[in-house]
């Protein structure tokens, strides 16, 4: 029977071997003395198997500290584990608990970071994962090959009233932007209930659609209990409307899917609460792991941070993620990174530089709306920039040949 | 209009005031720059208020190692943020990316864990809340008060057939047994699918009701996707189970709540995963705001891991989360507490000594399975143990007094 294989970074005062040992047994027989019933036969068709460790460096202090205080030094390791699907089949919420559950919880480990995971053509091809992802995205948007995608986030975040809105989004419309999104803190709140903006927004997006033929993509945020959420989708879609967003890590696995699962809108999927997961580099889930997770679950467009970002990640780090979002996973299952963050054009060249790749939702918030010239100004400057990345000039070339994107790189270059 | 009030505990090398701004100003506007539109009305009314800051220690390295070495010093402290209702109605995953979004990624914190969360009673009367508690898995169980619930786990978690399960179940039974649950290893496996677990269990525990009168609470797995999970649940249903586990770090908030909002079963919340959110001091969330979350989307029973437990946490941890189920959230909501992880009855004194409560969910596995007289052994071992300190007895009167007891005392007392 086929494998699935997952790969920790780990930590431990004890010999690595043990404890990749005590991994294995708490996610196989799971609990710490020997049972009646347990045997080696069982053990060896349904328990977890270790595939692989290679030893790291020693080091003096815990990296999550705790009552394991007394001991000299701690030895990390990269381990590999593997299960059969036998043990939980298609069923992701119970893979996950195998591969990331009470393993986190041993005394043995003072780190443990879920790196990467490895599936099994079989299990990858009983999903259906992204109906759009990057080319669907494209094709909803007509946005053609060979340029990012512009996007933008209706800011301040909470508080405008649906008229503001609906203004904002013609403006920005009209500025010639491709996508637009709710902010994460934004659901149907008492000065901007959901279906009077889908209505309004919609109306304003269809009118635009009419007269030039191009249908920007706005990310209503449905994220919300289950059937609220089903709710809201229908309202998307009876409007008119190609795209949802779910913040994923508030509303969890399983509810995601079942939406994915309907296949009319291209689903936005918002990470935050990520810091929570992957902040520490020896605790939770690296984005690698993470994003192959959503992708089997079908979103079309992942978070991924930005380049130069307001937040803690560094640049390798989001080169990684982005990198990940567009590897093929066993058949394909490519999915949009969104970058965001701080981000407003300056950081094209050197997103470009490190990626080399123009499959991205590129967005820009303060950079767009507060651009000196206006929301049109700031759409023009980020498109200025990515034209000047993708022919090889550097930022001051760019600047030197669009107005724009000189008022940009003279209002935000400086902030830090 | 009333606000939602979030206690944290941060990090940080900067002015602990200017860092708690900036928590606050991510999840109001959420963006780097002032933007057209944002005005004082708006800020005052939707805006992340900041409304106590306790200064603590400092230190001379960051809790979360990052790019921010080059700090001298970094500054401990307790702030506390509240938002109005209003942003996000009872919308429980938009409450969960305003309390618990963005800000773990903000550059300004090398430490952020949200400890406690104060709702209005006009938001916590919105919800449902456990529909069984512990006054209602008392009454399906026929446990009086004033003694725990003794409850065990199938194992070894993976690999066993159905024939084996439940005939290990009758042997249970016959035992004594209040509660019984599956791993969270085990959904639907090729060795044990689903319903014919169910079927075959359920006959067994149904049969044992009629000839006693007592119907055994057994924890079925439904963790699976949505459909799948209601599937399942309707399959408990029919055949007369009175309970469903849910791996509600896997399965998620929307779904676990759908699932809960049903009512016809006591649903069992298994945090497996949940080191990955705890583990570090200063990362994540504590147990005390996290079971208020669940409480509110309804689950009945919740892991709370036990004392002298074979991982990481420390046992005034435990003891603080079993008084954090047990307090009255606003108008009520109590969960059961599921108290497990190498438990075998030894625990029992100090379990009590510490908390003053029977109201909870005491499990053991391989403390009853591998009793040296079996499973009823390690039952009445348990019950003894909890006689035992009830009556203000220590480990040592009662192994003197209960044979059963003294058995587990020479078997698990030397386990370290």
């Amino acid at each position: 029977m086929e494998r699935i294989t997952a790969h920790y970074l780990i930590e431990t005062p004890y010999e690595v071997a043990k404890a990749a040992m005590v991994l294995a047994g708490e996610q196989s027989s799971g609990t710490f003395v020997e049972t009646p019933g347990e045997t080696l036969e069982l053990k060896q068709r349904f328990g977890a198997k270790i595939e692989n460790i290679e030893i790291l460096e020693s080091v003096n202090q815990p990296a999550i500290p705790g009552p394991s205080t007394s001991f000299g030094k701690y030895h990390r390791a990269k381990i590999s584990v593997s299960w059969s699907l036998e043990n939980f089949g298609f069923n992701l919420p119970v893979m996950l608990s195998t591969l990331q559950g009470n393993l986190y919880e041993i005394t043995q480990f003072t780190g443990l970071k879920l790196m990467d995971i490895d599936f099994p053509n079989s299990f990858v091809s009983h999903f259906r994962g992204p109906k759009f992802g990057i080319k669907g995205t494209r094709e909803l948007t007509a946005v053609p090959t060979g340029r990012p995608l512009i996007g933008t986030i209706i800011k301040p975040s909470i508080g405008m009233d649906v008229e503001t809105t609906a203004t904002l989004v013609k403006t920005l419309l009209e500025a010639g932007i491709d996508f637009i999104k709710d902010d994460e803190l934004m659901g149907s709140a008492a000065n901007s209930p959901f279906d009077k903006r889908v209505n309004a927004i919609m109306k304003v997006i269809q009118n635009h659609a009419d007269s030039t033929g191009k249908k920007v993509m706005y990310a209503f945020n449905i994220s919300d209990e289950m059937d609220a959420m089903q709710r809201n989708y229908d309202k998307v879609v009876e409007r008119g409307g190609t795209c949802a967003m779910i913040s994923i890590n508030s509303v969890g696995l399983s509810a995601t899917k079942k939406i994915c699962d309907r296949g009319s809108l291209a689903i936005h999927a918002h990470r935050n609460g990520w810091g929570m997961l992957n902040r520490h580099p020896l605790l939770g889930i690296e984005f690698k792991a993470y994003q192959k997770i959503w992708r089997l679950a079908g979103v079309d467009q992942i978070h991924v941070n930005g380049i130069q970002n307001k937040f803690w990640e560094s640049d390798e780090s989001v080169v990684r993620s982005i990198e990940a979002c567009r590897e093929s996973l066993n058949k394909g299952f490519e999915v949009l990174p969104v970058v965001s963050s701080g981000q407003w054009g300056g950081q094209a060249f050197e997103t470009y530089r490190q990626t080399k790749t123009t499959d991205l939702l590129y967005m820009a918030g303060g950079g767009i709306m507060a651009h000196p010239s206006g929301p049109a100004g700031g759409v023009a400057a980020i498109q200025q920039a990515w034209q000047g990345a993708i022919q090889g000039w550097d930022m001051e070339t760019t600047a030197d040949h669009h107005k724009e994107f000189a008022q940009s790189v003279a209002k935000f270059g400086k902030i830090k």
